[in-house]
């Protein structure tokens, strides 16, 4: 009987934020591909397009002009999945269960230029979006106890339109996947009277072999519970619990984080790389939350190369993610690419 | 201020089988789309594909000759995610927990017939699918824990081979999704003493509003919580833990329940439907589990049109699912379909 290794047996690993597990199929990656494959997003797009709905001093769906902005430009989603005109309703049948939400959902265009996503934008407009975040936080979390910042970036990640934008979706309740960390990250602290991600962080930086890049303040690693196959967690490795506490230092160190992983991104299939992308904080209530550290989630889709990504499908809906590589090979491969954009070099 | 209406706010509801919740946003599928299209699946395939690595009497990708049959084959995955060959491991490290994990990945060839889905085969011919889904589980049943039928229908389910198949992977632990509703379905039997499931269909009958199809074994539903657009739950109406105490009878009726409700699937978009369906029991230990309930769930990504998806990306993989109509409108919608195939009528 041969011994136990990660790299060749199907193993299943935990994900102790959300308690949920993975099963790792180190050789699946193998099997030859013959179903859909994707449309690259190989491009090359004009700085102002007057068919975008984005651009600046272009009329939306709504009627209303987009200003000449310059920099970020914030508005209220035209078609927000939340607003603030619900009356309050709460129904806790345990089989019908049902609570009103009340809430807001906004878009923030990351820049003017149509043509450049994240990895193409320079340092100092990509601390330029951090610093939006960060006030869009400041000012929602005043009102609401959530606030989900995100990025759905590319079409196969139901992107409809390329001009480089985020969104903002804040609301009353807790979400489902939050509230799961909520308790995850509670029982750490009672169990070891630590913070879950800052014990995490350091144990990634002392191994080193799922770190993808980093910087004086940043990590950006796969995590070893990662489902997606190039999935990323970026960590501060100082205690911050929120996007609100971030200092001016701490942003710019951010967006040179920021840069370095989605340049690596790019450049591992030579294409505009799809994700969804998110933040994840402490929860603007009363409380301090010291269990709870500050964290950005990336999850691409693609696989084998820009055409062909990883289906969650049939026994990933019904029984757990499934993944066909290491976290470890992910994150080697992510490492050693060009740290200068492909269309740089 | 007005009274709460959840057809017309946005609002919360909990799936109680997985303690998750789904936000609701009534009016959000009016939005203009400009994002991805699918390709449908329009094209009329031949009874016979001599490229066609799952039809009879054709070569696989591992050099094996599938034989001639003429109802259901099953054979082992040949890129198979679990295995036999792993030796054991477990660790418990709160942060890297990690367990080795066997098992077996099998795939059901639904008929020779290379041509049809399962809505546009004969009663008798699905009969003999639920028939090979029945004494698959049984076999596998005596020796994992843990036996997950499925199938992945059409290209945008990841599905890479249009010949009519379905797949059972079978493991030694609970995947993540049966655990949770391991836990709930225990819960609400020491809360209530009953089954969630049995309570749940009764009143979804007497309401009828969510009912799709039905006959006097089986009812389709869209259940209160659905994430997906036109998400199904297939409960049967009498009491029954596991696929393999189907009777006869029981398994005839059901394959006529999956008839009506594929018809109908089709029929909503004149194409052939995607989704990913899969069935859920009581785990294979040696409990009795009065708590649980057989059931299966259909998961369709088409919200719009044939080519126009639902997207479970960014707000959804971060916060909760989110749905643009509701499950009334969708049940609605289903119910009033033709019960003749779009391409018989
Ligand atoms: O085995 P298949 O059909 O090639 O693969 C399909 O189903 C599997 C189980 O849901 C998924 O892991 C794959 O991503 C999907 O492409
Ligand atoms: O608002 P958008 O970008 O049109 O919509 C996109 O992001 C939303 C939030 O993740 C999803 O609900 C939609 O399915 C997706 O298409």
């Amino acid at each position: 009987q041969s011994t136990f290794n990660p790299s060749d047996h199907p193993h299943r690993r935990r994900n102790p934020m959300l308690g949920e597990w993975v099963l790792v199929s180190p050789h699946r990656a193998k099997r030859p591909w013959q179903g859909q494959s994707e449309a690259p997003d190989l491009v090359e797009r004009p700085a102002y397009d007057d068919k975008c709905y984005l651009c600046a001093g272009n009329k939306r769906i709504s009627g209303d002009i987009n200003p000449s902005y310059t920099g970020t430009f914030v508005f209220q989603n035209d078609f927000a999945a939340l607003n603030e005109q619900v009356p309050e309703y709460e129904d806790s049948d345990p089989l019908f269960a049902t609570v009103a939400e009340r809430g807001c959902s906004r878009v923030i265009c990351f820049s003017p230029d149509h043509g450049k996503t994240l990895p193409e934008m320079n340092r100092d407009d990509i601390a330029a979006v951090v610093d939006c975040w960060q006030s869009q936080t400041r000012e929602l979390g005043e009102q609401y106890q959530w606030v989900q910042v995100f990025e759905n970036k590319g079409s196969v990640m139901g992107c409809s339109n390329p001009h480089p934008h985020g969104q903002i979706w804040a609301q009353h309740s807790l979400p489902t996947q939050v509230a799961r960390k909520q308790q995850n990250f509670s029982e750490y602290w009672a169990a070891h009277g630590r913070n879950m991600l800052l014990d995490y962080v350091e144990r990634e930086l002392s191994s080193g072999e799922r770190i993808v890049c980093r910087n004086s303040d940043w990590v950006a690693l796969v995590p070893y519970w990662a489902a997606w196959p190039f999935e990323v967690l970026l960590l501060p490795r100082f205690t911050v619990s929120r996007m609100t506490e971030l200092s001016e230092a701490a942003r710019i160190s951010l967006a040179d984080a920021i840069q370095q992983l989605t340049i690596r991104y790019d450049n591992l299939f030579n294409t505009s790389f799809p994700y969804s992308m998110g933040w994840h904080g402490a929860p603007y209530d009363a409380s301090d939350h010291p269990e709870w550290q500050l964290h950005a989630h990336f999850f691409p889709p693609l696989l084998r190369s820009a055409t062909v990504r990883k289906f969650m499908v049939g026994y990933e809906m019904l029984a757990e993610a499934q993944r066909d590589i290491t976290p470890e090979q992910a994150a080697q491969r992510l490492r050693d690419l060009p740290a200068v954009h492909y269309k740089q070099q």
